[in-house]
């Protein structure tokens, strides 16, 4: 059931091959000092950078440059980063990358003006921000986080081994995002196929729970047969423009708070691929991939009406002649044939995980409670060594 | 394919059973002359009326009333309404009612200031805005046209047959709306089930343009799908808070730009039930309804693919050893059993249209070249005269 609720999303998109132009529109509305933030690099063998670079300098900007921006964003990069804004008394943060990049830049935008120590107030506390927010806008060359049209900030800390996200207000939310598909073409297939396993995962942690026929799961139902009709063909061809600019659509779309609303979402694939990905530093959308049907099988039995909905309404089960649990059990084999079929890792142990690191992960595994069954510590060993023999 | 576009919306939505509150947060974002508008005067047998007018007071706001707003608002009552918005030197706008009285208040918005005829420049010749703008929020007790969250705005001339809706741009969108299903809960059910056709319609107008697998086809067959399967609950049990909330969720997906991205879109069903409204003043959902069947059956040879596609995806037509036109015959059937399951009016005659009035409608009647056939005259005509004997 829908209950009370607001929605509002304050980001603009600038969807399609020509979107860079829209920073033309946008930059002349913030102050003279901007932090180019961005990863390792491939922007400046692909030409974006000095791309960017001249639409900065033709707005008569000040440009202060933070690069090296890693896949897992840590808390001493975050410091970093503050650092650098802080000399360069920045009044905008232009982010140039994929979600690890706009993750790192809302992370820094809420940070530089903090008085206490972000990392504590920020991530561990999850505390509201009553400091300055420097404003932040999206370059986006990589999808799957919905970074671009959320609140969502995903920092590292090795030292404590979390790797912890917080999903801030729409005051954090970037004030734009550009989003030109062919930007993500030069991704190797690795990361793509990551990142469109954190979009199905995005989609099915707010699926997955809730036992009612609400208007957020029929449009879920559609975003993920968008996805699936669109990977198969990105995965064969990456340059085909209409498979990736759907999937990039998509991707916006399955985080951007729009399919949460009347739903109670689960999380907990995050939650355990995030402690994964805290012991292993693997790619994101991997850790999410290689513990989602241990997971799925595992709480099936809790949400049985759904996995079916599922298997009939995503996957084209046919349900005749079937009992419930045939039907739902059919529907995760078929996401499991397509996991397999666009290449994603299925197993924890190809990641980097060994037999001595399960009980560190299921400690490190927040215990979230919107789901169809709240996992307990043994629970979550049993899943890690399900991934592990796969 | 996704082309080129941009993407924002600026409407803040508070949704659910405590939604007014809402206005307490808003309120004081403007100034303290506020015009309220509102219809027939049904919000002052609910109730709703002394609430609102209780929070204006509580928010120290003098009130200028402008009533009486009707179901097709005219030309000459918008004249009226800015007469009174002049007079009160109103800051801001707030609209109590359905579609109608929604649309009416940004006509009224943009037109206050304008230096000339509002009817000529925004309405006949759909110019761009380049007055000040009062700005507009809407409390929502009636769903289908999706006012509450776009810049649609439709005004009809008597004098001169034309019913013309403008879609206004971000600028003119309402600030906020509040979304209380319970509010629709004392609509007479002709009503009713004319706003569940309504917002079919305008996914229709959408879905059947274009030839791709495009995410917004996906979205939309979602949308189709949750609307089908709430109205058939709301029409056994109207208080049915689940049913209704899904339906007024729907409604407003189905028309804030989002299922437009990456369509070329069709709008001539509402051209042609425009023309119909103009003649009869029949409810609009009324109007959509009574010719849909006859111009799709009229247009599915031009789109067969995505007919078919219509039939398996929202009917669950079995598509096994049939014909492509057998497939998409049987989805239309689905609708039109569909259709008079809910008691919606299929025949232009039921709403007063005569034989005499055919050649004035298909004059009317705005053609439009986004769909997969640019209808002539005659064809208009011959649509007509088919809903005439449905």
């Amino acid at each position: 059931m829908l209950g009370n609720f607001t929605y509002s999303n304050p980001t603009k998109l600038y969807f399609g091959k020509e979107s860079l132009n829209g920073l033309n529109e946008e930059l002349p509305k913030y102050g003279k000092n901007v932090l180019l933030i961005y990863g390792g690099g491939s922007i400046k063998k692909t030409g974006l950078y000095d791309e960017v670079i001249k639409i900065l300098k033709d707005n008569n900007k000040e440009i202060f440059e933070d690069a090296g921006v890693m896949p897992n964003p840590t808390v001493e990069k975050l410091y970093e980063g503050c650092e650098r804004a802080r000399k360069g008394n920045v009044d905008f943060i232009l982010a140039v990358g994929g979600g690890s990049v706009c993750d790192y830049a809302k992370a820094v935008s809420v940070s530089v003006y903090s008085e206490e120590d972000p990392w504590d107030k920020y991530f561990l506390r999850m505390e509201d921000v009553d400091n300055k927010i420097i404003p932040v806008g999206c370059v986006l060359t990589m999808v799957g986080t919905g970074s671009e049209m959320n609140g969502g900030s995903v920092i590292t800390n090795h030292e404590s081994k979390l790797k912890i996200g917080h999903v801030f207000g729409e005051n954090v939310f970037p004030k734009f995002s550009i989003m030109n598909p062919v930007y993500t073409f030069t991704l190797p297939e690795y990361q793509m196929v990551a990142g469109f396993f954190d979009i199905m995962s995005h989609i099915l942690e707010q699926y997955f729970s809730g036992e009612d026929d609400n208007t957020s799961d029929y449009l879920m139902e559609g975003l993920l047969k968008s996805l699936i009709h669109s990977s198969k063909i990105a995965v064969k061809n990456p340059e085909d423009y209409e498979a990736r600019s759907n999937i990039m659509w998509t991707a916006t779309w399955a985080l951007n708070t729009l399919v949460a609303k009347g739903k109670s979402t689960d999380w907990m694939v995050h939650m355990i691929g995030q402690s994964v990905g805290a012991y292993t530093d693997a790619t994101h959308g991997m850790t999410l991939a290689a513990v989602s049907i241990p997971y799925y099988k595992h709480i099936m039995p809790y949400g049985l009406a759904k996995f079916k909905r599922f298997a009939i309404n995503v996957w084209d089960v046919n349900p005749e002649g079937k009992s419930d649990e045939q039907i739902a059990n059919e529907g995760l084999e078929c996401m499991e044939k397509w996991m397999k079929e666009i290449g994603l890792v299925m197993s924890i142990k190809e990641l980097g995980a060994t037999e001595d690191m399960l009980d560190g992960i299921a400690k490190g595994t927040f215990i979230l409670e919107g789901g169809y069954k709240v996992l307990n510590h043994d629970e979550i060993v049993d899943i890690l060594k399900e991934s592990m023999k796969a």
